[in-house]
């Protein structure tokens, strides 16, 4: 059986991916795709290297006939996406890309993205869309509410050992390293190849990171009780790609074992010995994380590492991952590429 | 029904990205893997974006029992890949994917390599593997060699204009712009990161690089008559794609409407709009090739671009679009993953 | 002596490349320099790396005396700058990094760039900023023009060649390959690093791109009839760097003497040796100007390469040694760093 | 008055920076340089980047009169480096760039290096080589040992936090990231453009990495008792810099007033407002350090950045303002180019 697809928000990083991978995916048709500054162009003007597809033309939103829809992507920036999903029919399943619908508190959304959120009945009903630990609840979801990139790699490094009790909670650091396209195609000197190109710098220093919404929410739901990390995220001079580096106190074996036993059945998340570390290159174009864990010197402390494509495993790939489940596919289908290397 | 699949040579890059395109392939099961120097070790320690899948061990060519192999790619080194080809099984289907086949001549293959060839009866049985032009062929045969990846790109930029007689066979300059896995995962000081990144620069220049033995080859049998190109090739510091720009003179909209017409129906080259031209970013990690034309400001001179992805149309997937034939299946089988991008 | 120094449009990179290489220079102190958007902000905010240097506020340009100003570089966009320059005081000297006064023809300046050209009185006076080649003008002139960085490279390669007759002038091919940094610090999607890295694309193609009015201008002055050449220009994926591969038709032994002869005494030019060829990398972030030619194995014929940094030699480099001649200062002044590398 | 100068192992990158350095500087002379394998050759052929110098050729070691010389520089592998310097005349005046000594107690060295010290005589002579805080030290030294150049930037971060007691020094966390300069031009598969590029990992895990030799030497001398730092290395896909981005627990307001206090009159050390961080990009190419602070979120906790260029701050450029401390020049001289951005 053909499910029929929209993607609004095509133009971006994130529509561009979902539909290279949607292409892998015997039962997804594409059916509209939606570009508001690019509508009546062709996806092959907008992204040549998808020149070989037979895609629709781009559209504006109003365009699109949702009744013929199954499920619709929503791509689109923060703050748009939760306007646009307040307006599309309420019987629509949808997996949404944005930050919109995130984080459960209203108030946190407000603090963190300092604008009120347009959307409330929405964001009441939206999951949060963890797939390995979310799965139940998106099976039966309408509205999905992809993860942020970052928050995803922290997640994967970080939640069984959290659940296990197996670390401090007050002592949690994150230093996570992403790749440009995590900011997307906006054109911002920053992310200028001269600028980029042969330097490293942090960003969002301090904890200011938005991410950080989702990690308090998480994590404090996961313990218990306020949980609050340390995150400083760093942009690397590559295209794909984010490591988190983990520093924590707890015994570094018993958290291997930990996420090793959480992990043994999932498809997509690959533990590496013990005492190894990933590499973003060896997951790019994938939606696979590696994590790796080693012993510190210092007893009692110990550094998780988690490695994933951020365009990928951080979004699209999370985002069809999800969307299989809602329509009752097979999870990975469309989802077991090799990363690319080199 | 399921072909059973060896690699000989899969520590290398070529090998990894049969592997990578192999898993996408229903009907082909891998089954040897070998690597002399790494023999003993997993995939996973040679190439740890392959983590994920379950592959054989690599071993030593010796212990593979080929009696148990449909098909066998020989990823190895130019001159160890006669002999091992000459000492395997006579009605073993292979294709090879070092130099060693492609010069139909052996005194060409002696002046472009040095050695005397040390397989001629092989040599003589093999089809060179420019699928879209020697398709039948490929077909039928045991054996077939595949292109160098600079030889495929220009090929594909003149072929059908050499045979349409639509361009002065005597002037023709062939400027090609090749990624640094072209030269495999050898342990060279210019393919240091330090060395080639932000830098650029040609070799082998005067027209002295050995995919020369295969452009006079082909083009003079074309053509009937010798046909002799200026071909000089640079290093991008990039780490796949190949761009040919080449310069030819002829009428450029006769040009492209040849070129269009010849591949109408090639599901992998891709003719782009007149005047406009391709980037090797927009084929990457796939198995299609982008073709533009332009004309010049001069008249009666025209630039034609192609643009492919060294190791897989230009290498492993063109060896698997042949491996596809040679074994009956559908010729696009595990090649139709878009490419990546960014 | 001390001369004082401003710089109009000193939020870009040639702007900022002009003060790194001041910086070196005994006798100049920059007075004043201007950045119409970012006016008030200090240099260290719009450059860190300049963080250490100390350097006037940003100002606007008619907050500056120039009564007080020896010499005026200006960094400014096209069109703008001949708006300014005829604007400030007559007998101001002027180094003109932009391409409005590089054509002595007013209608090739309309023909190329499109606009009727503003400052004519000023455009008559400019003499053209090819240092090697009009030194004894420019140690008189008011007003110069720097040259483009991509017109600078190809007449390094053919200039003595023309004048020499060396060469068939109707078959000369100048296949270019500019870094990123040529295009500024402007925000187009082209210029993202998500965009331009692990990609390779050609621009402009068709002789297209705007410079080609100053090689007609130069060559046709040199050979005493028109001169046409075919020009590609291709994004390498770098920062820093241009590297022309020019195709000749003429002896190459011959070529490889007349340019040795013509650069004997040339501080910034640098032979190699015949049969080699230069690299981007080797003269990165100096004013030096590697050039290489070989033969190719089709008689008659040659290739010519010229490799230098665009932000450097091909423009702010050249601007301040220009800038020397002018005041009486050593021409090499602050300009014989070693090209960094790696 | 012209010093003389050698440098031995000058056919690798410490070696090809220090040349560069000299080259800016007025008053010393380039009288040898040495490298073994490569001894008759031509720098140009090295290092061709360096082609527009006049320098003397590649020799061995032994056919250099040392009498000749005022100071060596050694940038020759550890262990070789001892072995030669044992065997210099006891007067020459030597800075040493190899980790062969730096740590204080032959014990320590052993335990980080593996083997056993060949050079206990010089050893006990020679003085740290951390220009800021051993300067009169260095002044009278005869032998001074350069700083690993992953130590120099953490002791530039914290030496000033620990001597002042405002932070808990059993909480320091030194998340670090070098790009692939740091490893020398050896021919290591991990250092391929394309193993590197597009990807990003860290290495010696757990604390292991040998410059934890110098972090725990230098950190326990200033506090008069053990300190032990956690210490993750990662590999940036970009040649040069080093960002250090380190976690401890203090008041981040006296954090930045400490750290602005010692480095006020430091003409090479920067320090940027509280609050801002530094980019590898700001510092490439130069002597130059910035040094940023911010505080967490998290009450009582600080992040401390540190950026400098590795082979020059962190090396070559070190070497140099050790050695005119040595020979009495002015300690800037040769160190003051502006970094090269883009």
């Amino acid at each position: 059986m053909t499910h029929k697809i929209a993607i609004l928000g095509a133009s971006g990083y994130t529509g561009a991916e979902l539909i290279r991978l949607i292409a892998q995916h015997p039962n997804l048709e594409i059916t509209a795709l939606s570009g508001e500054r690019k509508a009546g162009m062709e996806m092959a003007e907008v992204f040549p290297h998808l020149r070989h597809m037979s895609l629709p033309r781009l559209c504006r939103i109003d365009e699109i006939d949702f009744s013929q829809i199954d499920l619709c992507f929503c791509a689109l920036p923060h703050k748009t996406s939760q306007e646009v999903i307040a307006a599309l029919p309420g019987d629509l399943k949808i997996v949404d890309l944005s930050a919109d619908f995130r984080l459960r508190d209203p108030a946190d959304y407000e603090m963190w993205y300092g604008n009120k959120h347009a959307a409330l009945a929405q964001q009441e009903e939206a999951v949060y869309g963890l797939t390995e630990f979310y799965r139940e609840e998106i099976r039966g979801a309408r509205l999905v509410a992809g993860t942020g990139c970052n928050a995803a790699t922290g997640q994967f490094a970080l939640r069984p050992l959290i659940s296990a009790g197996v670390i401090d909670l007050d002592e949690i650091i994150l230093d996570l390293k992403c790749a440009v396209s995590g900011a997307g195609r906006s054109l911002k000197e920053n992310l200028l190849h001269a600028e980029l190109s042969e330097g490293y710098n942090p960003y969002a220093i301090g904890s200011t990171h938005r991410h950080l919404g989702e990690f308090d929410q998480e994590f404090s739901k996961l313990a218990g009780r306020p949980v609050k990390v340390q995150f400083t995220p760093h942009l690397i001079p590559a295209n794909r790609g984010i490591l988190a580096t983990v520093y924590v106190k707890g015994d570094a074996q018993a958290i291997h074992d930990t996420l090793a036993a959480a992990y043994a059945d999932e498809p997509f998340i690959q533990m590496l010995p013990f005492g190894e570390a990933p590499s973003t290159h060896h997951v790019r174009g994938s939606n696979y994380c590696h994590i790796g864990v080693a012993a510190d010197r210092l007893p009692g402390r110990a550094i998780v590492f988690a490695a994933l494509d951020n365009l990928t495993k951080g979004s699209s790939g999370q985002a069809l991952q999800n969307a299989n489940l809602m329509l009752g596919e097979n999870e990975e289908e469309g989802l077991t590429m090799a990363p690319l290397f080199p």
